[in-house]
């Protein structure tokens, strides 16, 4: 396993020229276009891993899988489907046209902006901070790391500027999709974004949703089953943004991907498996981490669909 | 004139049966559904009025022509329109979804909810007391009544209550499509919203606008003639929200409206005429105002179409 | 008048290189894009005219004018605006989208090609033969010309492109907005785009609408004061593509502008005003066309807004 | 697996009266709201049924997958992908404007109407004649049954009532999206909707798919297993029209669906499964067929998410 990651990395790292940082957040441009890494955690306890694995990075939207997990955990799937729907939308990831469209003005899924603040509006806590706690706290279960913290600086930054968030949660606080004070609503949504990990870390996340919910790293059932078999579904249909169709045809695995570089993807029954590569495609995928999980899918046959 | 407006007063009250009281504004829906006035002021200086003429309520939208007014006379048509269109748009009035659809994102007019509050953001003062001073300065003037001020009230409600708003401002500023602090704008613009009037006051505003930007009760040019006629032009295709085309076929006015209950409206060098009447139709418009507004088209010819 | 008119053409002449004549039917990308003539009809039955006002040319939507004339007289408001809307959109003219967001699907206004083509569809006669015959015989009585006809090359090039027209077509159908046979309907529309005039005899049809109906050529009413009142508001709000708000502000005059490069104009009780250019802006109106009536607005004063 | 099947059918057989048989076909409108049957196919060559699984009925949508396999066969993957999309849409299988609102105007994916429609006219066949002809012969190789054929009278029904397929068609072909005659193109399209199978068919179909192309009945290889895998992962994101995502949550398989009242589904290296119940839910999947597949997954375990 160790060569092969060696030599996926190796001839992967080419494609990254083919994309560019983020620079809408402006922390996220400091990232180094050049890096790329894979870790790949199987569900008995294996690491293996190559190239900037472990790089420190912001999640960002991957952090829409760890949220959804507690609310579907704290309040069961019938309270939050009846907020957000299950379907893929072929449109951009903060885009306010598809909700005014349809009635009700319901998200579409949990995965696009709109359905993770609701996300985040629903959880079951009594302040944002505990909010943002018990979110910190959920990804450190999951990633078997218990320093995993928030990166301050891209907090701000995306604080500062995110009005298309705000022009989001507004809309939704305004047809009654959302309850709540919407800028403290936005402030645990901008943190959960900026929680930094490592490829490592991921892995190990990805690990503990194919072993059905417990960690392979400290045994710790951290989510249930059902849980982790509802998440695995949506993220092979909307995981990857507006390329969730085509990601599924040419690798065939649940994976959510991030701006900042990440995707963190899942083989049941077998492994997680995570890149960071912070040169994103046209469609904020890291052009790099797409095809390190294509060559793994093509050559190595690690795929489910 | 006088028993003119009394028969038409009289014919139209059964109308306002047809419509409801705006009741998304907590404080608006306290108007009397019954209420139906209207005032003429031709340009001679002369006032006739009948009914609920004389009963003070917030202009709302109406408000958008004075903003408008201010802007071209400050700015020039010029940089206005190049950062708002003149197009009317078969959306309702809060529309964002009509904005994410073009390229770039310029409010399709000035008398839709976006156009206007850009309208507000470029107004060049120093800081958002004195927008809505000169406001309301503008507003005395074209009305010659030097006591017209803010229902506070209803300025609360609007605040309290503004989220679509929100929503919108936030879509423009993460755009670059304005500039400017989103709360500080929003408080000028609900402020304005909340600017009280009675249907004489208007009236007075419309023969103002008839006469070429001199009002005609106090003999002071106001705006110029070429602000006149651009407001007065767009008060033809966008005054009455989307059903502007439907009012330029059956009145053939310029004219704008507003959910408060008013209706102002002009025929360029001979008189304004301003109706009041809360309960509206389905698009947003006075119902027992635009019948009004339809007789005097239809059987005394006031029409400029 | 005839010293206004040739200085206003060779003062706009440059401005038909700023446009590109219209190529998407290939019988039109045939026309000498730096043509420009204007003709003017007052209604007391003098013409003017200066550049190419007598060159013939097909008038394309410029027809939706008489057909809609034809159905109004025919069928009355009420059976047309049953099935047709009043309202202008800020979408292309040969949208399906802004059909499909709508409930129910009727089409906006009748100047778009959704409702011209409903508005073919309601003629009360008994075949095809019939209903092009009688928008003919109107376009002949409102321009005073009995020699107008088809241009057979234009209408076979329309419908061998008119691709786009048959979706429109078979969508209102497949929804219940239009009855008939979908073929029938569009031939009649491809061939009264295709009427061919000069803009002398548009500007008789334009004096024809500023007469309440009465040519002043002929002498003959030949559409009541009623339909004459109806289309131009119509023409005022709709009458210049996604253009027509600015149209407004910039000339405000009603008017119908064809992508063959026409545009006919009217300033009720005073004349009929028409152009001929064949390079057309970027949304389809007679880029010179547009300059000559700016100026006539700006510097004659012949305007109604 | 026979008392399980039993089992279910009983179960579920209730379900069908919250759904309704399509009636926009008029032949369609014919099937038994209460008829439900299921039938699952191993790799082995063993089959299972239950209930109405023998009853035959026009496969509908069900057909795109046959035509995509075909496709896929004869031109390769790059080919058809280049013409067509990935990407699931939110929007109803019959939507235009979603077409219109992106650039290029390229259906989002093969098992939207438009999508199928532009996959029909890719095939490389000289005529209409020998596309219907290849598409039948495909379909019966991978049910491995010789005397599936078309229904006439549904064909006929389909061709009759098919308008909003042609204003798809049309407005493909006007944007170059498509190229063909129309009416050759659509009377294929008509025609693979028509063709008529079993459930007990389509699990052939389906354990066809399951065992990478090899139907497990005759042993012949009828696709490649790429083909096979492509089809799939397809069927997981787009395969049951606008409750793609949520039909993934809760049942976890490939699948597609049909109005005639069909789902066929496979478990790659396991079985293919196909119910049958014509009463649809709102979204246009069989309401009975629905309810087993979830108790198949629910209960039996039978999923591959």
């Amino acid at each position: 396993m160790q060569d092969i990651l060696d030599n996926i990395v190796e001839a992967c790292r080419p494609y990254c020229s083919t994309g560019h940082v983020a620079t809408y957040i402006p922390e996220l441009s400091k990232g180094d276009p050049t890096a790329l890494g894979i870790s790949v955690a199987d569900i008995k306890g294996n690491i293996y891993s190559s190239g900037d694995a472990d790089h420190a990075f912001t999640i960002q939207s991957i952090s829409k899988v760890i949220t959804l997990c507690l609310a579907l955990t704290e309040l069961g799937e019938d309270i939050v489907f009846s907020k957000i729907g299950f379907e893929a939308v072929a449109d951009p990831f903060n885009s306010i046209m598809r909700l005014e469209m349809d009635n009700p003005h319901r998200p579409h899924n949990p995965f696009i902006n709109s359905g993770s603040i609701v996300t985040v509006s629903l959880l079951p806590y009594s302040d944002p901070e505990e909010k943002i706690e018990a979110i910190v706290d959920l990804a450190r279960e999951m990633a078997g790391n218990n320093i995993i913290s928030i990166n301050n600086d891209v907090y701000f930054s995306e604080k500062f500027t995110g009005d298309r968030n705000r022009a989001l949660a507004y809309f939704l606080k305004s047809n009654s999709s959302m309850d709540g004070d919407v800028e403290e609503i936005l402030d645990v949504y901008f943190k959960h974004c900026s929680i930094e990990m490592t490829a490592r870390d991921l892995s190990v996340m990805g690990a503990t949703l194919a072993a059905d919910g417990i960690n392979p790293m400290t045994g710790r059932e951290v989510i249930s089953a059902d849980v982790a078999r509802v998440v695995r579904a949506l993220m092979v249909t909307c995981g990857t943004y507006d390329g969730s169709g085509e990601f599924a045809v040419r690798v065939g695995l649940p994976a959510k991907s991030g701006v900042g570089g990440g995707i963190m993807s899942t083989l049941p029954g077998r492994m997680g498996i995570a890149t960071y590569g912070p040169a994103l495609d046209f469609r904020g995928n890291s052009a790099g981490g797409i095809k390190v999980m294509e060559m793994l899918s093509e050559e190595e046959g690690i795929r489910l669909l």
